[in-house]
């Protein structure tokens, strides 16, 4: 058992899976942190209303950054015995209130399945505005950039950071995964209206992965970069070879695949 | 012309249309009020900012309710002779800051053109989440109605609410055009997961038509009506035979078409 895994040795505690979705913008992202309110402290705080107040831990699929949003997180967390899926998702909702913060689906988590362990994909989902006007509808859910991007040598460059490679180049300098290998399995670009929809699916992603790859297709996309580029900053295996980091707002978590998956039955 | 067509007869002024996208929620709706801020005071007051204080009006489109949002909402003005269209839309902006309201283009009105009267078409859509857990992500841009909805059912009411009708059954009493037919050319209803959206297309709407039909739709999605009594509803020609008013948020004026359109050159 991993020592960040849910207390579930007592017998009386059944073990569930939560699919959760959240607007990032007024958090300090999902883990706790000293100062300001995290996903997992609301989530934790709502879990202890149905535990006679006793403090409940989670483990999560995707430990997100503060503004990063998610349609499609995935918790795991131990509650008395006696509950069942509906009663678990309501309770949880009605706790977490007004933080914007649902429930999706509440679920038995399988036998030895981790929310974190266990997964075999994440996907995630980053929107750029590209036009001169400000966001208004969407202002909080897209990254605006104020020039017309090109989104077919987008789309160029990402394909040839796909499969398995050294991602130094796009990981955090604060990132503290002990190996940089991650094989990108999906890098989608594409445009509909001026909104640029970039879907990245992997096994795990680096810290800041995600962002890094976005900042550094945007300098593709208005021309100060040719696709090719992309690839000689991945392989120079060198955070400043690639671009910025782009904002968080633009980034959400859309889904978490798991060979056994809770949600499904 | 007409009592608000905007002033041009003055020989030094040039005539604007103007494509706006809005988050209703701060405002009292379009039109200026004795309180609270609407989006024709901001718009106007920007405008005034290009024309040394003076002040301006407008015309616009569809006179949207307070809450009601817009992705392609059109407005007319007139400003002195000398300005390009992307110096209009960037000045309107700078001043509309920090409002959620932009101008998403601008372009010289054609001769004899009206933003309101000339319009042949306006574009509604109604989004509806039906999922047991509240909104995090889409908090005020769509309606919550907490159980799933039958859309097969929903479509096939809405079928018959095509064409030219008296729509005295979803009118507000307060409406004020003076003839209830109307001719609704589409009302589509589709679902993407737990959102359900309600297309509605036509000439023009009577005053909470949209919200009046939906609110009518959601009663045979939730199985209280068969389709057949929209119908019945529609017959009688009162206000009292159909379903509440669907909440403003969920509504969004997407686009206004024209014969002659300003934007498409």
């Amino acid at each position: 058992m991993t020592a960040d895994a849910p207390a579930t040795t007592d017998r009386s505690m059944t073990d569930w899976a939560l699919k959760i979705e959240y607007d990032g913008a007024p958090f300090v992202g999902w883990q706790r942190q000293a100062r300001g309110v995290s996903i997992q402290q609301v989530l934790e705080e709502a879990a202890s209303q149905l535990c006679r107040g006793a403090p409940v831990a989670s483990v999560v699929a995707g430990r997100t950054d503060a503004g990063v949003h998610a349609a499609g997180q995935v918790a795991q967390l131990a509650l008395p015995e006696g509950w069942t899926p509906p009663r678990v998702r309501d309770a949880l909702n009605y706790h977490m209130k007004p933080h914007p913060v649902v429930v999706l689906q509440a679920a038995l988590a399988p036998a030895g399945w981790s929310a974190r362990f266990s997964a075999v994909g994440r996907v995630y989902r980053y929107r750029i505005l590209d036009r001169r006007a400000r966001p208004a509808l969407d202002l909080g859910r897209v990254w605006h950039v104020a020039r017309r991007l090109d989104v077919e040598a987008m789309a160029a460059a990402a394909a040839l950071l796909l499969g398995r490679h050294d991602f130094t180049s796009f990981r955090a300098s604060a990132c503290q995964a002990k190996n940089p290998l991650r094989t990108l399995d999906r890098l989608d670009v594409a445009r509909s209206e001026a909104t640029v929809t970039i879907e990245a699916e992997a096994r795990s992603f680096l810290h800041h992965q995600v962002r890094n790859i976005v900042g550094t297709l945007r300098l593709v996309g208005d021309g100060s970069w040719a696709p090719a580029q992309v690839a000689a900053a991945l392989a120079a295996q060198d955070r400043r070879a690639a671009g910025p980091t782009a904002p968080a707002e633009g980034l959400c978590l859309m889904a978490v695949r798991y060979a056994d998956d809770p949600f499904s039955s």
